[in-house]
């Protein structure tokens, strides 16, 4: 802020609300100064935050501010205490309504507060994951790398895909996650040719790939998994395409660390891949990162002209998913699928689930 | 649109292009113009919607567009085809970021596209639900009634809140719903007197009332149930309030027909908890709409003047929650909530579960 001669940051994105106060509600605003936050929220929050003390005091300066009606005529009237201040506002999550009803009632007040577009700020320090960002993530990855192998006994012929999924999501509530990550994959057979597939009717059969894909969250931590299996032996194509996927896993995972271009580790997943004569067979990207959202940044993705600029270089404390694939639209795919955080030391693997080929 | 002389509309909120396109990805824009609708997404949904067959022929106009990349740059390019075109977008939901970057490169084309502010125009006509909807409405709310009665068998003495909101979403996703519509509910106690609180660890004991709010998501389709159940007999001052609370039910109920104000429904069940002296303790609103989001319009609510202007009146087809409740922090609250449609007769009930108070 400093840097961008902000007096003010106005936090609207919630999981950056959540990141700056550890508010889990849904809705609220927070201003950040250079010696306050103040923290806009209504009463359905604020007698909760009373009544649970849930509101922590490990954000410092924090002051509450109870919206009565309208959050932005709240904020307004804020911010108008302000006089001649510079105050930043987050353009990728301030819609245009929002932002031309903010500068409209900023205008009739005519105190000189002007405002000015910011990106990334939150997300940035979000990136790198500090001590306590770590252990929570360590914990929820452990629970969910058990959630993964009891799941392989769930997992029987003649079981719907469907039925299959809501077992797997009871065992990650089970488990102690407050909720999925993401609606749970079970593609199996053809379904698992297509990388983002539902649970639907088919049954599993003798033969079948079946890829699972879950996650969850805990602590408001989001963490994901991937495994394929096969139902009874699998075919000399199913373990040739395995193997590629598993070697394009594993380059992928070796080639992190502090420095390295997150592009480099999607290229090195891709290389093996097409080493292979899987090129095109594989669509996605090979990572995402992992926190308050189950995708955030780093994205670990081909470079794209459009949409890509800087921030490549990876940091310690980066947490993201490696999660390579081959899929044959009629026939089947394979992904695999585990999360990593970027140490000084290289890179530490946070979930632990065989990847072998497990054959049921 | 051509009320507002636009020649393309430019739709990016997702419940938005799944209401005009029923397509259930995460990614994709459409672009509606008098003879078309370009759907815009990426591989990953190109692949599948091709493979499923998923996109439905429902959408007449249709006209897949494959994103390489960047979906701006794609966007603008078809933009481009159209001269001088009046293309609107959708303010609530366009980030400034994204509005800039659009304008940026349709500057840069010269072609004399100009982008207009557009609200609620999808918004108005999804509050109105046909007879479809209607259908699927009306089967998940028989659904998620069934699901409330058979968990009454669920709620006993000693078990913890977390371990019967878990029970509570088992039953949901094996009564069909493809995923919870919100976080379960569940506040016994004095917890119940908090509206928003979430399940923990305390554990259900005699004289408890509990607060049991869930919901599912069937075909795309949220319902939304609440009922307050007694562990043992209710005391004196809870068969009270709950009471009142009914009252308060039954007269928004009873107060919903075609031209009857928003505002008027939220009336008849604040003004019944006033009589009952319990003014003070029911601080939300009355009621949301019901749709492909759990929470869109008609909000059932106290007139505010910062917020709301025009739109009041009830029109045949809104379904809405009507969902009163009074809470005293530290001794607990009951609130009582069903679904309903607006008719041409009046209202029809959609949730069908007794709201006399059980005490288990």
């Amino acid at each position: 802020m400093a840097e961008r001669e902000l007096d003010a940051l106005i936090v609207s994105s919630m999981p950056n609300v959540l990141y700056l106060t550890n508010f889990t509600g849904s809705t609220a605003l927070a201003v950040v100064t250079a010696d306050a936050v103040w923290f806009l929220t209504d009463s359905r929050y604020v007698d909760e935050v009373t009544a649970t003390g849930e509101m922590p005091d490990a954000c410092p300066g924090l002051e509450l501010v109870k919206v009565d009606g309208s959050y932005d005529a709240t904020l307004v009237a804020r911010l108008e205490m302000m006089s001649s201040a510079h105050v930043g506002f987050e353009s990728q999550h301030v819609s245009v309504e929002r932002f031309d009803s903010w500068q409209r009632a900023l205008s009739k007040a005519a105190r000189g507060v002007t405002l000015t577009p910011t990106r990334l700020l939150v997300e940035r320090a979000r990136a790198r994951k500090d001590q306590h960002e770590l252990r929570v993530l360590r914990e929820a990855a452990t629970r969910l790398s058990r959630v993964a192998t009891d799941v392989l006994a769930d997992v029987q012929r003649g079981r719907a895909e469907r039925d299959l999924a809501l077992a797997i999501d009871w065992r990650i509530r089970s488990a102690g996650f407050e909720r999925l990550a993401f609606d749970t994959i079970v593609a199996s057979g053809p379904n698992s040719g297509l990388p983002h597939a539902r649970p639907g009717e088919r049954i599993l059969r003798e033969g079948d790939l079946v890829v699972l894909d879950f996650g969850g969250v805990y602590a408001s931590y989001c963490v994901d998994l991937t495994r394929t299996v096969s139902i009874g032996s699998a075919s000399a194509r199913a373990k040739e395409v395995y193997a590629a996927v598993l070697e394009a896993h594993d380059r992928a995972v070796a080639s992190v660390r502090v420095g390295q271009s997150r592009f480099g580790v999607d290229a090195a997943a891709r290389d093996a891949l097409g080493e292979a004569g899987l090129a095109e067979a594989f669509g996605h990207g090979t990572g995402h990162g992992l926190g308050l959202e189950v995708h955030e940044d780093p994205r670990i993705a081909r470079r794209h002209p459009d949409i890509d600029a800087g921030d490549e270089a990876l940091e310690a404390g980066m947490v993201f998913t490696i999660e390579p694939g081959a899929y044959f639209p009629g026939w089947g795919g394979v992904r695999i699928e585990d999360d990593v955080v970027v140490t000084e030391a290289g890179v530490e693997v946070l979930t632990s689930v065989t990847t072998a080929l497990v054959e049921l």
